[in-house]
């Protein structure tokens, strides 16, 4: 098969892979349904995380199980599934307290920007869709699940959003937006993205946010402290991973309220006496999308959310590299690979 | 009146100074039953933060209303109240989310080693005990209230203990003294405290510890795995604020587990990327010890806590000068100044 190598800044190739196969006998392998490039893909591509050679790429994923090692019990061939990007046994107790993503058997998924892929820790880590396979409509929702949504999820989840609170969310990219809608079904009164780009914007307010605000850094946290009578955010989502959006989601914070932080942070640093003084809650890391995944999908299996909205690029997978292009232009807000 | 005012490392003075007076129509004045000397103290009374002149020391009181200034309704003279280092109007949108010590009037107390004391925002800062004037046994108590328990109390609740949790104190300060009684009351299963001293670790035990480690840095986090059968602990309270002791506390936590930091962090730097990978919950602060105090005087007046036995040197407050020292030299765990 061909699959995406990553070869050095802005360099992507789509190249000659070996054919996965089991190699555990708790592995799966899966034809993917489609496959997608993320946010933090870009880091490496950009040159901004070192990488050691080659690299293969992809870690989102869903598709038909096409065989499945010998100590796998309960996922079958056929079956549709969603995984997340890092595995998980689900046993162990760190799955157990509801952190998959930091299970004592967690692998990052790697090499999923190809037609099949071989998944360790089946049993834990993928989920079949209820009532066999989707309609290809719901293909790029049950994807976005596999990382983008859920991330999502969990910021709005590790952010404490509540029925009637005030929720301010830090970053425009898909993770962001589907912090937007994450909030929105989790009740939240009132959702300001903070975003300068008009595409974004629009799918924004379509998830559920209620106002926009387009200022960063100091004259950002000042228009969140005028939205909210000089108090600032209950709950704030960064989604972005760099200083600036970090400062700009602490101190858009009330006393008392949550931040969370769910993309890798790439050189920040946090003061503690100052932010010991701010007062608010940090929660954060990769996203346990394991935890969330049941719920998710069976929320797009009955159309109470669209997520794949936020793939506004579809490209056959051998175009892979106009897909990290136009994302890294900021073109395209997410690109679905279709295989 | 005399009191105690710092005037460079190690040199505190007992003086004249002025006599406090109602300057705002919402102060009280208080004749002090009691004062005390602070962890927190040390920091300039051993040069590590920087004094701005001669000041003025003493943010932990208790005792009776003098007078009250004309705008205060609820706090009347004859009283006997407890009050925390941080004021507080008790109505702003701040203190009614229950951060008092972020409330949009706060002032950090000072000036309260002395016999009397001008406490600002008196009807939403002071609680008087119900049943008027307590026994002189319940006074060290009480006045530990004001500060040290409160922030023992509020490192519990901000770091999710639960009944059954296994929690981990790390310091072996008053506060963590406190901390430790704290988990006890809130239903902790399992209490680890962090020391390396004998009566230190006798008053652990007393106040609910089940383990002690006496490991600091690595191998006090290995020892911390070793008892978790390589979890971690549910919910750790850092209650020292150097860069060690946080450490130690963020490494010593479960994967989604609750780390609290109460002590103003000196030194502290966190790199976000490596919190971001620890999956820890962070919540810290000045301790809104008003959103405690009721609960705290009733368990004190009804027996159930005897906060005030981290006091193991009692001095007259002519002597502070002593007080300080004992505790700089570790020779005392806290000093208690009778007025």
């Amino acid at each position: 098969m061909k699959g995406a190598v990553l070869y050095g800044p802005k360099d992507i190739r789509f190249e000659d892979c070996d054919d996965p196969k089991i190699i555990e006998p708790t592995d799966a392998v899966l034809r993917l349904a489609a496959t997608c490039v993320c946010g933090s893909d870009l880091w490496p591509y950009r040159g901004l995380q070192p990488i050691d050679g080659p690299t293969h790429m992809g870690h989102e994923y869903c598709g038909i199980v096409e065989e499945v090692g010998s100590a796998v019990k309960s996922i079958k061939p056929g079956q549709f599934v969603v995984g997340s990007f890092a595995t998980s046994d689900n046993t162990c107790p760190h799955c157990q307290y509801g952190y998959q993503s930091a299970c004592i058997h967690r692998e990052f998924m790697l090499r999923a920007q190809a037609p099949f892929l071989r998944v360790p820790n089946a049993d834990g880590t993928l989920v079949p869709t209820p009532g066999g396979t989707p309609s290809p409509s719901l293909v790029p929702s049950l994807l976005a699940a596999s990382d983008v949504l859920g991330t999502g999820w969990f910021a709005a989840d590790a952010a404490n959003v509540k029925p009637g609170g005030t929720v301010v969310v830090v970053g425009d990219g898909a993770v962001g937006l589907l912090g937007v809608l994450s909030a929105k079904q989790m009740g939240a009164g009132r959702i300001i993205a903070m975003s300068r780009h008009e595409s974004r914007q629009k799918l924004a307010r379509e998830f559920g946010a209620t106002d926009i605000v387009m200022e960063r850094g100091d004259e950002g946290i000042a228009r969140i402290k005028e939205l909210t009578k000089g108090i600032g955010a209950d709950s704030v989502l960064e989604c972005v991973g760099t200083q600036e959006s970090m400062m700009q989601a602490i101190h858009a914070t009330r006393p008392g309220g949550y931040v969370s932080y769910v993309g890798i942070p790439h050189g920040v640093v946090l003061d503690g006496q100052k932010l010991f003084f701010t007062h608010v809650h940090l929660h954060g890391g990769p996203a346990p999308v394991r935890r969330f995944l049941p719920k998710l999908i069976d929320l797009i299996l009955d159309g109470t959310i669209d997520p794949g909205k936020v793939f506004d690029l579809t490209l056959p997978l051998d175009r892979v590299a106009e897909g990290y292009r136009a994302m890294d232009e900021r073109r395209a807000i997410k690109t679905l690979l279709q295989v």
